[in-house]
């Protein structure tokens, strides 16, 4: 039963072949020749089944996305998606967010899109969480100078955290909403989000941005 | 009658003289010669009617603690209160949080409270706010090297902002909750605080230390 969900997932991963980057090691420091232009480069880490991707490349032409997600079910469903338009700015792959540093160089990278990542119970488990200082650091790594991380989550323990790490790792916090849906934030949901919006949870959310001096100055 | 009330006023406030300080530049650099002894020295910026405060000092007699308001009908409340009991620990006065460091000295305050401060509102009035950055650096003056800000608000706005503004600032995030009567932080409420949580709102609060290099490497 396994081996022929497992088959069957396969075959359903060689159709998409086209909106997914199978070799992504290969492509490190090349990104804009894939992409075939010089538009930046934006990341969203743990995509899930891609409605917020793929409604953000949409309404983004001029920016290359890349969609990582590790679940090969939520992937699934994402590039399957993807495949029924194949929008020339937006790519998929599976990889260790821990690992990023592999396959993009210094700089690559301008936005990095965290949408509701699991939480991981506190403390014990807190070196999981995508905010944690070692991911923070790769981050820092592939970012360009003038990167950011655009974080949502609708966890208030995880976000509560979230923040002290940031601050505490050199980021700049800006444009926070404790509120998320009611205020003016042009917000793209994910399902996710749309669904525990719909039970009235918050949706907390921050840009946090590499500490370089021309920002302080701001 | 305003006269009659300001007269009024004048002698409820004579009959406090023991537990305000009626000439506090005075005092600047002495603080401690004052207490008559060593104990680090905590403010409350904003006193209203005293309650926090006064139960603060009940609870920490090796602490000495200097409230502070400027509306005049808040703090003879908070006085008279005060003079019943007399702690020997905690005095009372009226003066310009912009000011702050014409009656202390640098590195004479341990810690700051900042409680319910008036929100101002967004923008405009920014720079009244009292986590505003030209505050911040008056309370970076006259704090002790590991010295923090203490800062609670049922505000969301203001507490969005002040984040922002802490962490723009270079002060280090801690301690964040987004929902302080849920969590297991053993909170003294204000009068005000107490009021509107009963009406359901949230209570926000976070630490801020100011950042130096042993705190980021914590």
């Amino acid at each position: 039963m396994r081996m022929r969900k497992k088959k069957n997932l396969d075959v359903r991963f060689e159709r998409c072949a086209s909106v997914m980057v199978s070799d992504p090691r290969a492509v490190r420091g090349k990104w804009r020749e894939k992409f075939g232009n010089d538009n930046p480069i934006r990341l969203e880490i743990g995509c899930g089944k891609g409605r917020f991707i793929l409604e953000t490349a949409r309404r983004n032409p001029d920016i290359n996305f890349v969609a990582i997600e590790k679940e090969e079910g939520a992937l699934i469903m994402a590039t399957e998606k993807a495949i029924a338009e194949e929008l020339p700015n937006l790519r998929f792959l599976s990889f260790d967010a821990a690992a990023l540093n592999e396959i993009f160089a210094p700089g690559e990278v301008s936005l990095i899109y965290l949408n509701f990542s699991d939480p991981w119970p506190p403390n014990r488990q807190r070196k999981r969480r995508l905010t944690w200082r070692a991911f923070l650091a790769v981050y820092d790594e592939i970012l360009e100078e003038e990167g950011a991380i655009f974080f949502k989550t609708d966890n208030q323990r995880l976000f509560e955290w979230s923040l002290g790490e940031l601050c505490q790792n050199g980021w700049l916090l800006q444009n926070i909403s404790l509120d998320l849906h009611k205020s003016d934030y042009d917000n793209i949901m994910t399902e996710y989000e749309e669904k525990f919006s719909a039970q009235g949870y918050r949706i907390y959310r921050v840009e946090a941005r590499k500490r370089i001096e021309k920002n302080l100055l701001k």
